[in-house]
């Protein structure tokens, strides 16, 4: 059984993919059984190329070329972006190809109209790659875990911002500072924003999201933050309280509505997701019958990406002419869970003058908001009548305790600095 | 697309299979598309059904119904051990039946045989139950890393070894105490054997080992230790030098050979593997493209176990007919690589009078047989002119160490009881 791959776009995952499919034909017969072969490239960039021995592999700059081949079975979406991945991946479903692709933001933006006109051409759209690099969540998700209904899923997706947040934890460096020899080292982009923005994990939280609860999750309804505004002190305070800081994609199906939503939480040190550093990534997920399962890996690098793009060709080639039902439909209409809503505990900084009376007033007006205190932690004044209190809130309604810091931050004669606020992840989530 | 299942076994796991099937009918449909049907249940104890409602599903004592019967495509075998299931497997098999099980002990046995009458008659021969319950592990290893040579995988697959060292580790007690308070709690088996012995570790290591060699790894050339040889001490000891103590399988596919055993060891404390704690399982796989990953979820337990069943007739009714190859087959020959023929890092508990030369005795025979020594301490004399003295070694032969521990321990007038060894996990595996 032979199976031809077309690869769109050669850069930095495609070239990995082309490498892979070039390098270990040996491997993937022996691990599949299957004859996987290379037929075409679609790349601009005639540099990429130069690596390869490309005899008997066709190489074009137009995809439609792909498109237009009887030898190609799967078209691989390898250049990211929203145009024209977008157009390239429509015109080669439609072309009755299935289509393998890395690309998460287009996923996120377009997820819904992929897969229709994927289930309308009866092929499969794969996208193991998008989310987490080389770890099977997708699978994870779709077949491991098939027999269970899952009720949360918590990602560590983003290995720029878990480095970062790393080496300011175990070394105790500001965020500028790493990130700089994150840059320098290659290890974040430059400019770093989508990555530390958030809005690289908000495109995978966004496909886990649609994924778990079977429903097209508006990418624009997810609430994200990044990590930008988290300091050396944040991170040493939680740490005395026994927690880390990790930038997280959370995602629970609540019903009619989904929990979605990226931010930086602080998670228990004894907790699954503590133990994941640096640039790996992780999904703890929660389902029914299964309880607790992680899986842990690469976010991201060419070698990783690449691995998983080829799972999901050998997949599609595995299960040749497929008269089985499309292994994933959006089956449900879930809107996002406003943020105001949920319950858990917070952490707060405050900055405010060192006089007395400040927490009386600050722990009436709280109060008064249904907001009690489970720790409380008043850090060594700077010596310029301003101190930092760090307080651990009980369960509390992100709605009030919102309204409480509203009053108390316009509290401008003894509250010198907005609150600044984070979530905490509770220890059996 | 409807796929009837007969199951063999309804006791923990079979019943947690029928309760799947029956209850969550719904669940299984939105997640697959798929109708999915429990039509038989072979079971000789009728208490084991008293808590379904059985209508429609054929309950008979003789598993050769479910083979005569055309509604069954998908026969379950969950009564676990070696006879009858082997022969109720073959017959299946032999009748065109598709065959899942949770039997590790079985596979361990006779995979090959298993495996061959499975294509034979071109069905599927799926498992993912007998290798750390709920985790996705053998699909991982099968598909998600399908792209990948795997070169090793070290497991934590065994809930009661590792509840049972988490408990030592994290409360100081000491194995007898812990085991007896795991038994009355029901996390533990009486009597215990075959899981602190290692044997049942050991099952999954074959699995595991033959997977990802490609080879039908003899069981019985598996090496393997227990953990009741674990003391309190050696627990503090390890944790004062940086490392928690696991009951691991180990595999290492080493081109001719395979490195398969099973044994305690020495695990860094910032080492993925150290953050598995209690009845947890997890799977750490090194490979090629993907490097690292890990794997996590509960071992064991009715519904976890279950959720992988039937995660396995799932993706075998996603396949429908089947005209790809068979997913596994066994194209080596490798062995099971001779112990001693290891190098790595050994942790050493000598018990020796107190007296001076002693420890220029035992460092002078180590020497003498290429063994250096990294790290070392003596621990306070118990007042009975007998000391504790802990070592670490650098990397090592084992076969050379044995062979100076057993001048060592010959040293009957200074060296007071056998030395202790341990292996130790290297920080970049």
């Amino acid at each position: 059984m032979a199976l031809g791959v077309g690869v769109i776009g050669a850069g930095i995952v495609g070239g990995g993919v082309v490498n892979l499919l070039l390098e270990q034909v040996d491997t993937l017969k022996r691990n599949t059984g299957l004859d996987i072969k290379l037929t075409h490239i679609c790349e601009i960039n005639q540099d990429n190329l130069k690596e390869f021995n490309l005899d008997g592999v066709t190489v074009t700059d137009d995809a439609s070329v792909l498109n237009d081949s009887p030898d190609v079975q799967v078209v691989c979406e390898l250049i990211g972006g929203e145009e024209p991945a977008r157009t390239f991946m429509l015109n080669a479903l439609n072309a009755g190809k299935n289509v393998v692709t890395a690309n998460k933001k287009l996923l996120a933006m377009h997820g819904p109209e992929l897969c229709e006109a994927a289930i309308a051409n009866n092929v499969e759209l794969r996208y193991e790659a998008a989310v987490a690099g080389c770890i099977p969540i997708i699978k994870a998700i779709r077949e491991g875990l098939a027999a269970n209904n899952i009720t949360a899923a918590y990602g560590i997706l983003n290995g720029t911002c878990n480095y970062i947040l790393s080496r300011m934890t175990y070394e105790g460096m500001d965020f500028d500072t790493v990130l700089k020899q994150a840059q320098a080292l290659g290890f974040a982009e430059t400019p770093p924003d989508l990555d530390v923005n958030g809005d690289d994990t908000a495109h995978k939280c966004q496909v886990i999201a649609s994924l778990i609860s079977h429903s097209a999750i508006p990418y624009d309804d997810i609430p994200v933050e990044g990590i930008t505004d988290i300091t050396a002190s944040d991170i040493a305070d939680a740490l005395e309280m026994g927690y880390l800081i990790k930038l997280l994609a959370v995602v629970r199906d609540l019903g009619d509505e989904v929990d979605a939503r990226v931010h930086p939480m602080l998670v228990p040190t004894d907790h699954q997701l503590a133990s994941v550093r640096n640039e790996f990534n992780a999904v703890y997920v929660k389902s029914d019958s299964a309880d607790a399962t992680m899986y842990y890996g690469k976010g991201a690098g060419r070698m990783p990406t690449a691995s998983a793009v080829v799972a999901d060709i050998i997949d599609i080639a595995r299960r040749g002419n497929e008269t089985a039902p499309p292994p994933f439909r959006y089956t449900n209409k879930k809107t996002v869970r406003d943020l105001g809503k949920n319950v858990g505990q917070f952490y707060l900084r405050l900055t405010t003058k060192d006089q007395t009376g400040v927490l009386g007033e600050l722990g009436s007006i709280l109060g008064k908001h249904d907001v009690s205190i489970a720790s409380f932690n008043q850090k060594d004044p700077h010596g310029d009548n301003r101190v930092h209190l760090v307080m651990v809130t009980h369960d509390a309604q992100e709605s009030k305790l919102r309204a409480a810091l509203t009053e108390i931050d316009a509290l401008t004669d003894i509250v010198l600095e907005p609150t600044h606020v984070l979530r905490i992840l509770k220890e059996d989530d």
